[in-house]
């Protein structure tokens, strides 16, 4: 969004890598109706599982939704231009966050040994926790759809009380947002990318 | 963690861009010593500015904390084990949310007229709106960081008050962890990587 000339590295992937994550990539809301399989699913997420959180918490869920059935009672809680691209979308689904990952925490945090324990008591933290670390996540695996050769429409207009109802009432698990899945029809938007801010925008160096 | 073998699709990147990205970068607390330069930063921003936000708010900030004095200030907010850490880093990054991000919004998110004005007196939706998607970015930035060649060592332990009130004063970001920057001596890391939750146990389909 500035004219400076700024010099910039070389980078260390190749320029189809970072064409296909980053720069043509849109947050996509026109498919091909190519179906998303469970295996690209698997590719995505044995990528984006292994970008890091604090004490290896993973407090990510994913709430993968396929059947016109469930599909409907998702649309229900999403705000108004969301249900159209709901519907529209091979697969959504729900980011959500684990209050309860402590209990895996003896099995993926062995370093730190009665953690499990230590939070067990306190779900303000947890909650706090889990929000933080899957938001995290959410963008790792925004990343490794792209990566699986998938497109990615997160969205964040929908009521999410209604959601966890709705779905998670038994798990405990919070919703943070749906990502429509599929096959990109073309640029997948039909819209042109929106402008964004610039490293001397957003930074300061000491 | 389990032994089922699982179909996984075939990637759309190459093998070397998934290992540089995701299978093969650890958080890295171990340092060449090889300086980074305002050129690494600048292609991974030029990268991680791309992923998608909601309503392109793009609230992510940037403190470079390079100069040894400035590293001593950020030393002092950090916990016992993340201080010597900070010390060792070529660079530390303290990755913040800005909830003023809605005075850029006319620019970036011209398609809603009026929603700078509809958000400046909401301050605390500001604050929740900025932190979602402040992380998400987070997110997009440690994988751009790798794609430009840089190692990233993200970190939780911190004072993030003391931070603010330290950095942040003036502007109003709120510090959500520090990531170190540099390049990663070996695996960039003494301890082996810790287990992670495959899709089954993180996942439901409907």
């Amino acid at each position: 969004m500035t004219d400076t000339l700024l010099e910039t590295a070389p980078l260390a992937v190749d320029e189809a890598s970072a064409d296909r994550l980053f720069r043509h990539a849109r947050s996509t809301s026109q498919w091909t109706g190519a179906e998303v399989t469970d295996a690209q699913l698997q590719a995505a997420w044995d990528l984006a599982k292994l970008g890091p959180t604090a004490m290896n918490t993973l407090p990510l869920r994913l709430l993968v939704v396929r059947s016109p059935e469930a599909k409907q009672r998702l649309v229900e809680h999403m705000g108004g231009g969301n249900k159209a691209k709901v519907e529209a979308a091979p697969v959504s689904l729900v980011l959500a966050a684990d209050p309860a990952f402590h209990e895996h925490l003896d099995e993926l945090f062995p370093v730190y040994p009665g953690i499990r324990e230590q939070l067990a008591p306190a779900a303000e933290v947890r909650e706090q926790m889990a929000r933080k670390n899957a938001l995290l996540q959410a963008g790792y695996l925004i990343v490794a759809l792209r990566a699986a050769g998938l497109a990615a429409g997160p969205m964040d207009g929908m009521d999410a009380d209604g959601i966890d109802r709705e779905f998670f009432a038994e798990s405990g698990w919070r919703s943070l947002m749906v990502v429509n899945v599929g096959e990109a029809d073309g640029e997948g938007s039909p819209h042109p990318r929106g402008p964004r801010l610039d490293l001397e925008q957003v930074s300061r160096t000491l």
